[in-house]
């Protein structure tokens, strides 16, 4: 099941009194395939994965793939610092359905070996496959193009990379050169150069900009082979687009707003340690939704 | 001589050979006072002060400070690691007609008390006004609100700060309320969060943007009154902004090339180390200018 | 149950095919106990925490408790960048029979506040007391003796600190004199401070030196009021703990590899990422170990 | 002119009104001489270089050339974030008569084509021979062994590499291996694994160790053949190398207070910004010289 498009990363809901709420989550999924997304990516950094149980990630992967019913890829995230950990994820989510995974380096592994290693244990652990996710300002690791190559040419199931390295549409141009084009690279990065990766020949890009709708309309215009269409409908909403950006990876608490707002999920609640966002950023996001006219039940997105 | 407004962060031309073009140099500040620009600020990290020995930065002092005459402040960096390093900097600054300094803490310095040390030794050494640059990927160096304002209360000279630390409309917020309003303060980010930069608050921007007239106009609608003008123009341009900004300090060489192109400057050599911008980067450019119509040489900025 | 004097920071025994091997952590722990260790902590860095899964966490601490049998505290490492994830190693420590629980602050997170945070929702969560884990090195994260002194005045259980900021002996001053004696500082850094550490005032040290005899004897000698022969001893070993401390997280290989020649453990796996040491290193290792009549089975450790 | 054996990182001597001392600075390599090293290191980070200004460093050069007379080599730390403010150095150092130049790469510089371009400039702006100077903390780049061979094979000059990553031995051992000898390793770390270094091969060490008669005799003893002297007097005053080394770039105060109760220079006073080391430090270093028979005048160092 190929990847491509949209594939949302997803944010995890949670009741106010901190417990995972699935409910939330069903109903995010099934906002998430009406608004046309091509794919989802559970449990990444915006998913809080790193302040979920064991058990927890479980329940999550369970109910995203109920949910979507073989209808879009799963992706699931299966970071972890420790080889065996990453490996015990990632069996985790083929066992319960994923259709891939996604892995960064372990946190300031600064020698290369060992990173090869680390992605070759996890590539003989699982048959899906494995999205490289190249996230240097979290992990504090750089993975040049070169290397990624290498990874894709000797690791059967490396297939994909998530890019997070600004600035992304170079890079893009660099990984599809050095891998002959044999490694998928989604964009990243907020969405804040979707067309720029686009224009260099990323197949999607995976973010969680909450308004799924608006990427959706710019990837099919493109697709479509209308690229001025698909700039006009970017343009619009970029102002959008870079301000939530602008929160990095405090973004999960306003875009938890918006989905409140739009009542796809019951609560806000971030878990801890989440960092704050200020109530005048909150108004100003309104203003922004009303400005582009985003702050109806029902988006219709237009250049 | 009040610092506000646009305060460009100018670029050091240089001739094919690498050696100083101060002949451009002074071409490029009449530009920027045909744009409309409040204040000059030379020497900082887009204009590759790390790259230039003591004779050199006395020579684009004196080159600027010369041709402004008197018309706008020049701020003028004067970041080092060394205490007695950016005081002698600071001294040359204010010898040579320089209106403020601009000083950055010395790079990973993690002890707030050595910090202040830092401050308070230029603050002595010179009677001109101190911009704190708050830059923290260049640093490493963290500066909290709440230590801010102990340098703006403590040390008579403090007087602004030039933010760098995402997301800074927040931070502008916490800036001017910890310090009672007393600290002026500066945008950044190259642009990308002006408009609510303003609406937070803050005085002007220092950013080093190579369309200052779309920057002039935004401020000037916003100061006049006008923020439905000021948001217009800002989204109109914010294509164009937010590119740039993707390249950080790399962005030096893409900004050099228009210049060049424009006409104001001789040559688009950066000093190495450069980090270097791809053809097709230069493309996407062009083909940006000439979708919002700034292709021509005269560049009327309307909303 | 007070915790004071060597507390071996523990490595965790992996079988040849990296299972856990749960008989050589008995056979560890019945060793510490006859080297005459005060108390064990585990699954810190060193016992290779953060490559367990939750279930292998378990039974370390289950086996470790049990062959301990409340003859000296257990400290269990507790460390997760998500703050739910954190009580939830907390209680399980708890509900296990540990004596204390350690934990250092989520890697790279900047705000105070949100450190806070983090510390007093543990706080609630456990009655245990709590060890922070000061450990800039790994987490990015400095923990100022000021900010240390608020957590103990502030959350009831936090009692103690284990050191891992250099320089070690000039920061337990401060963080006895902020606190005003009442938090309880452990040394660290390998040992190889450890007599200037005991002089500054230390209760002791946690460090995963494989010679905990060695340990045992200066803090003795030390706390009998002979501080000529804690040093002396100290001195004479010297050479030895410098070795083991250059290798940082790498030394838990070397540390495997002597326990193994000592016939404590079976197998010296380590899990992947393992930073490799080479066979020279592993012959330095062996000549200083004949150099200081420690390759014996049985120590005797004199001045 | 060959450069072996002990080559002195020499602190640099100020007023106490924080004026360059050059008379101190004379007596200084004076003491050196008289202490038997083979090689004196000038402007490093020991040096507090950063904190000079372009006089001052010519004037710590010019003294020192003048003083050494041609007897010993003098290399000169010409490290600069900028290439061409690198190749300013470098020459100024070539015009006042140094042996060699010592350069670590430009800080944050993650793209090695960058790095290599910087090192090619220096070189063919120099006829000197270059030390490569690895010192990953304060630079925050990684120079793993494969680059440094290709340094070394394709740029003429560069001959030395002064190693401060950890551990050193190890690296030692890799660096000689990929450059198939052609590299000659100087060691570092303050002297702490001096002794492994010299058997994994290195050529000598670069330190600003206070007591260099030590190292001179260590070195003396390992190169007439006799590795059980060397060891043994290694040994015996590894406890005060250990203690001088814990304090890092602070250490640069407590070696100047040595060197002033030594008679050799008139003040210690170190310029800001300047980590603070507080009494007791001082008085357990008083304490472990009396305990090494360190405190007289006259220095014998014996195993």
């Amino acid at each position: 099941m190929e990847i491509k498009g949209i594939s949302t990363i997803m944010i995890t809901p949670f009741q106010e009194n901190g417990d995972l709420d699935l409910g939330s989550l069903s109903s995010m999924v099934r906002f998430q395939m009406r608004a046309g997304v091509h794919g989802l990516t559970i449990l990444g950094i915006m998913g809080e994965a790193h302040k979920l149980t064991e058990l927890e990630r479980s329940q999550v992967i369970e109910t995203v793939v109920k949910e979507v019913d073989g209808r879009i890829p799963v992706t699931v995230g299966c970071t972890a610092n420790g080889t065996d950990v990453a490996v015990y994820y990632s069996k985790m989510a083929e066992a319960l359905g994923a259709n891939a995974v996604m892995v960064a380096p372990p946190a300031n592994l600064k020698n290369y070996e060992l990173i090869f290693q680390h992605y070759a244990a996890i590539g003989r652990s699982v048959s899906l496959p494995i999205v490289i996710q190249d996230e240097p300002v979290t992990t504090n690791v750089l993975l040049p193009a070169a290397f990624q190559a290498r990874l894709e040419r000797e690791i059967e199931n490396i297939k994909y990379c998530k890019l997070e390295e600004a600035p992304s549409p170079m890079k893009i141009t660099n990984l599809l050169k050095e891998t002959y084009g044999q490694l998928t690279v989604f964009g990243g990065l907020g969405g804040v150069y979707f067309y720029e990766e686009l224009l260099r020949g990323a197949c999607g890009i995976m973010t969680g900009f909450a308004f799924p709708e608006v990427l959706v309309a710019v990837y099919n215009a493109f697709t479509a082979g209308d690229k001025t269409k698909a700039r006009d409908i970017f343009y619009k909403y970029l102002p959008l687009i870079r301000f939530e950006a602008q929160l990095g990876i405090g973004g999960v608490t306003i875009r938890k707003e918006i989905f409140k707002e739009r009542g796809i999920i019951k609560s806000s609640h971030v878990r801890s340690p989440g960092v704050p966002v200020d109530l005048t950023t909150l108004g100003e996001m309104k203003d922004l939704l009303e400005c582009l006219d985003l702050s109806e039940d029902t988006v219709q997105i237009k250049a």
